[in-house]
């Protein structure tokens, strides 16, 4: 059977006039969206800086174009964040429109079957660095406050648009823009065009993210690698030295073994487990697919809950001495390794660092020189509140466009927009985007299907009535 | 206080015609120990293939002018070795008189002040590659051998010449010459060139040596890289995996924890722990001159007897996931690591090899994939018997030429010419280098003390009686 997201026409938003305008001005709209792929718009390389820029004042010029007025750059010392609104609805909600126009460098290049900054359609797929995430979900949301305000002359919203210069570069100023401009950007919620679909065969609706802190560390032995037969047996081995601590970090079943690493975790519910066996997931094949065996679950713990509620800690990668061909009769007097820990709800990043840089330090022995470095301050776990009526109007929207309600489901990965919004604006966020996870995001030939463009753009289109409705029936 | 290796002159062998004679010829003999360094014969390259060639004929054309006879190559499908003879002592002992003509690699070549094939003299050292390893100490061995011809007309020892071309490149024909040439190699013993002093302020001989065998082994938990966020906590990390089972390698004091890794070693005796005291080592300097803290051995155990007597099992490298700078948010699916076990009196390299690999086997969890890989066959280790007539031949020398006993010493690395000799010729072998271990062997700016080839020179001319003489006293 195909599932609602793989269906392409006709759905069943094809009777509003905004979606009527969409179809027909569909060639229009795609050629905009190929001009923004073509901009190298890569944050994390100065070199891109010219495209950067370019690519900022496309999308200020299509803001005030479709009609959203005060469009304006708003910078806290880094690549600049467009901001422009639509304000003209009155006690409607006001909804914070989020998308990021930067894009992450395109490496390894010559695995790219068509070049990255020259889109490409094949098999209903339109490929190019960006495509996915974010430049084509974002266009799409864009497109539907065209297609509204020019079949109805309003928005049944307000709506602020933020479009980031700096997602893939670790928002390294976003916290400052959302602190100087704290009054511009305050709504009643943030939908964000990022993200994805967890499959392409299921339609689907993240309501929680994990959080994350990353540090690494190194063991030292002595003041180079030595001779393992001149040495051996007198001299530590800092391979086996930072093993011996690696292996300290789990217990027999699997779980974190660091005192302290669990502190305040919102341990996850029977009614959680309930939900997530209500999805109907096949362990056994999602497993299979990507070669691994099971069993590795933590003891007594389901995949998706393993996946998407539960903290990890998990060794990013490992080095020490020789590693090319053949033998090399080494004793490698150093030796690192790079942690990163996903966090459940309730975990805070920097006292998580803190816990396993202390399980370190009282692990190493006294013969080895240890030293941690914490990686940026990492970031909270993110849950959507279960009423929330953005979430309520995002799944009225799909039941309507697709016919069928999305089923709730988590990310194991982070998000960390949604908890710097919340941290700095007290607001809560709705992850609509209709990129799938399968579409080699941050990877060579990255790909936004061409339906899901079509998807997307009346997705959009329909939700802004729905938040008008769902608000309304929530405030009275 | 100056160690004897550590003075120039005058040495005690001075009043012999062949060390006069040597005083006499250094110049020329230093000449043409230079030609033979500028051949970059380097066996591991197939490159240097004309190299390899040139450097055999030029010492199978010394051979024969230095008065040896029957100069032939012998040759098994690789570089050929030089041999050579001088049978004209009557019954008195054989010699097998070892050395090598290949040389390691001179990479890195931006690390040399002089570069590796054009010799250089600087500070009363000869820097080139293959100074030290083996050319230095072999022309030693022949430039005593023309001096006592041509000062007495004949040798008191007869003489057989072998020079290996293989040595660099793990000895992989010399089994297959040893056996198709048994009955011309047959002596009463080996003597090398080949090897170092341990230190440059201590006079020492070698008496054994440590075997070794080599593995490395991979996990595999997923067909490719997986996100740490997706998929962390539902698949295993092949890292985390990968210290777990090197954990398991050793105890907590520090002793291999492998089931049947000791099988058939001689444990050392308290007689060895005697000797090995009475060596006046100071532990404590050793280890602060290559930076490493103690407490490293294991538990009760002196550290030479670590280093010399014990087998060990080293981590020789361990690689996975990402190591670059920065985060990468990677769940690793593969992961590898070398070892290198250096073995002790009595352990079979083989059995050693096939011990570990079980014990990586049973300890690997049902979620991961491993994979075992040994390392060629491995070496034993190998102890010259202490009343050998040799040995006492070499420590008599060293006290006539300078004044002071020699201390016995073990090496920890492996030597596999002594074990290879036992076992195809039923040989002993005595190591007998002016050469000393800490003149960047294997390493850039190798160098060759113009004081150790003195040495070394006088040393080979004094030695030929000397053996004469203990051979003749061990047999009546």
């Amino acid at each position: 059977m195909t599932g609602p997201l793989e269906r392409t026409a006709p759905l069943a938003g094809a009777d509003s006039a905004a979606v009527a305008w969409l179809a027909a001005n569909r060639e229009r709209l795609l050629g905009q969206l190929l001009a923004l792929l073509r901009l190298p718009s890569i944050s994390t390389d100065r070199a891109y800086a010219p495209a950067m820029r370019e690519a900022a004042a496309f999308l200020l010029g299509h803001a005030s174009r479709i009609g959203l007025h005060s469009a304006r750059l708003l910078e806290a010392g880094g690549h600049p964040a467009v901001y422009a609104e639509w304000l003209g609805a009155g006690a409607a909600p006001t909804i914070l429109l989020y998308g990021h126009y930067d894009v992450q460098p395109p490496d390894p290049l010559e695995e790219w079957h068509s070049p990255p900054f020259e889109p490409a359609i094949r098999d209903d797929r339109l490929y190019a660095r960006g495509a996915s995430d974010n430049k084509g979900p974002l266009w799409c949301m864009l497109a539907a406050v065209e297609a509204v305000l020019a079949t109805e002359g309003a928005l049944p919203v307000n709506v602020k648009l933020l479009l980031e210069g700096e997602e893939e570069s670790g928002s390294r100023t976003l916290a400052g823009i959302l602190d100087a401009c704290a009054d511009t950007l305050r709504a009643d919620v943030l939908i964000s065009s990022d993200g994805s679909f967890w499959r392409p065969d299921l339609l689907s609706v993240n309501v929680n993210s994990r959080g994350m802190c990353a540090l690494e560390f190194t063991v030292e032995t002595a003041r180079e690698d030595l001779h393992s037969g001149r040495y051996g047996g007198a001299v530590a081995n800092a391979a086996a030295i930072l093993c011996q601590l690696v292996a300290t970090l789990h217990d027999a079943h699997r779980r974190v073994a660091v005192r302290g690493f669990f502190d305040g975790l919102r341990w996850p519910t029977e009614a959680d487990r309930v939900a997530l066996a209500a999805i109907g997931f096949d362990e056994a094949g999602f497993l299979a697919e990507i070669g691994a065996a099971p069993g590795a679950v933590e003891r007594g713990v389901g995949v998706l809950e393993a996946m998407w509620l539960r903290p990890t800690l998990e060794i990013n990668g490992i080095a020490s001495g020789y590693s090319g061909p053949g033998t090399k009769t080494v004793l490698p007097h150093a030796a690192s390794a790079k942690i990163t820990c996903r966090l459940g709800i309730g975990q805070e990043p920097a006292a998580v660092a803190a816990a396993v840089e202390r399980h370190l330090v009282e692990h190493c022995p006294p013969y080895a020189r240890l030293a941690v470095h914490r990686q940026g301050h990492g970031a909270r776990a993110y849950a959507l509140p279960a009423d929330h009526p953005a979430l309520l109007g995002v799944e009225r929207m799909m039941l309507a466009l697709h016919g069928e309600r999305p089923v709730r489901v988590g990310v194991g990965g982070t998000l960390p927009i949604s908890s710097m919004i919340k941290q700095h604006l007290g607001m809560d966020t709705v992850m609509l985007s209709y990129a799938v996870a399968d579409s080699a995001i941050h990877a060579p030939n990255e790909f936004f299907r061409l339906r899901s463009f079509d998807q997307g753009m009346a997705a959009w289109a329909l939700l802004f009535p729905e938040l008008a409705r769902t608000y309304k029936e929530t405030r009275t």
